[in-house]
């Protein structure tokens, strides 16, 4: 039987407003600028965990994305808003995914969902989960 | 026997430099840039074969992608120098599909690779290739 | 006695947060972002006095910054939550001016003040305000 | 009789081609994209001279922006491509310079003129010109 992955975490939410300069030429917002979407997303999720990308990036240690997989279901417009969801799994030693997505409110429509792993790099760029991280990927924390 | 999707198109290269404000606290480009730099060459891609992508947007055409898989290897760091490599596959009658990498030069390293599923919809936000890009996609100019 | 600028508006006071995607190599909000949260607070505003820039460029009435004058005071950083003031006053018949300014919050310090000076232009590239603002800026509506 | 500002250096040009997500819905290329063309062309010139952005914030030394001074003469769009020009000239001992200009290509028009005033933080964050930066200023390197 195989094991499905756990995730850790009760799902994270944050509730953001389209800026128009987020807009392109076609009246949507850019493909881009999802990914600043989620990153705020997940950066917010950790901070709400104790975890700072900043005071990381000044120990040099960094958070990096490896993959992500991201399906586009229709696009966000001036002056919508809409929530990213956040949850956060394990993948064996050195890697974390998050699971997320977004949409829009107040309909709830499904715009974007996205799997987006990562691992950390040490101060030699060498991969490794720092403490603050592990312990909160372990669940205990 | 399955069929190998046959890229219609020989590859389309675009050289590029990392400018510093797209580089992140942990001093490497950030991950949503990426796709900036993916989209950039996909449009240079595109107008070098007609295909505008302003003057679609102005039609209320627009190209949207619906997909996007991509495999972060390397980071691109200040000063770097880099080529987006980019062609183009069709998917079905109204998919189309862009394989693109970006290596950093000169040691020629794989930094990214993506694959980025789109398709275009016409001015009533309804599935449509249009014809010049019909026209592409056939092969036929 | 010289008859100094009436704003028409009261302050129109927008909250936001530093997103990490949008602090540079030196971990500050890049210097180009401000004027992102300039410009999204002034469209907040404008929303809110019934003017949307997005309906208006469908229409090809476009608004447009024609000087910008900012000093930068201090530095925002990750996490940092802050105010954009914004107030409007009219320029003679074809122009008008944002004052804007930026405090940290909690400790209401002055990060940047900006004079943004504009026009609308109509759908022929042509200077003229449109109805909608014209009755905004004489304080009719 | 009041003396000029001398600029101590040659005019530095950079030719850069407009990417469509730095337009808008109004398709022209948003406003604050344009600071993120006069920071590119800052940073280039100043590694033309040997001074390295990434460099010094490693070394947690920053080069800041204080006042931005832009007229925005006329709109860039898709496609085009066009020229920076920056020259560098010392405010006092403490601040420094950057004139800038956009100019479309092929045509030299004018699309925007501006005053850059910076200085320089040290690790502690007070104003204080680095050494290499010091040398380029005083003309004897």
């Amino acid at each position: 039987m195989s094991e499905l992955p756990v995730p850790f975490s009760k799902e994270f939410c944050l509730e953001l407003k389209v800026r128009d300069y987020e807009c392109d030429m076609a009246h949507v917002v850019n493909n881009a600028v999802y990914l600043n979407y989620l990153e705020h997303a997940r950066h917010e999720f950790l901070e709400s965990l104790g975890i700072k990308f900043a005071e990381m990036a000044r120990r040099r240690v960094s958070l990096v994305v490896t993959r992500i997989e991201a399906d586009f279901k229709s696009s966000l417009v001036s002056a919508d808003t809409f929530v990213v969801r956040t949850s956060l799994t394990r993948k064996g030693r050195l890697r974390f995914q998050f699971h997320q997505s977004i949409h829009r409110l107040p309909d709830n429509r499904l715009m974007l969902s996205a799997v987006v792993t990562g691992t950390a790099l040490n101060e030699r760029g060498r991969p490794e989960i720092p403490p603050e991280l592990e312990c909160v990927l372990d669940g205990h924390c």
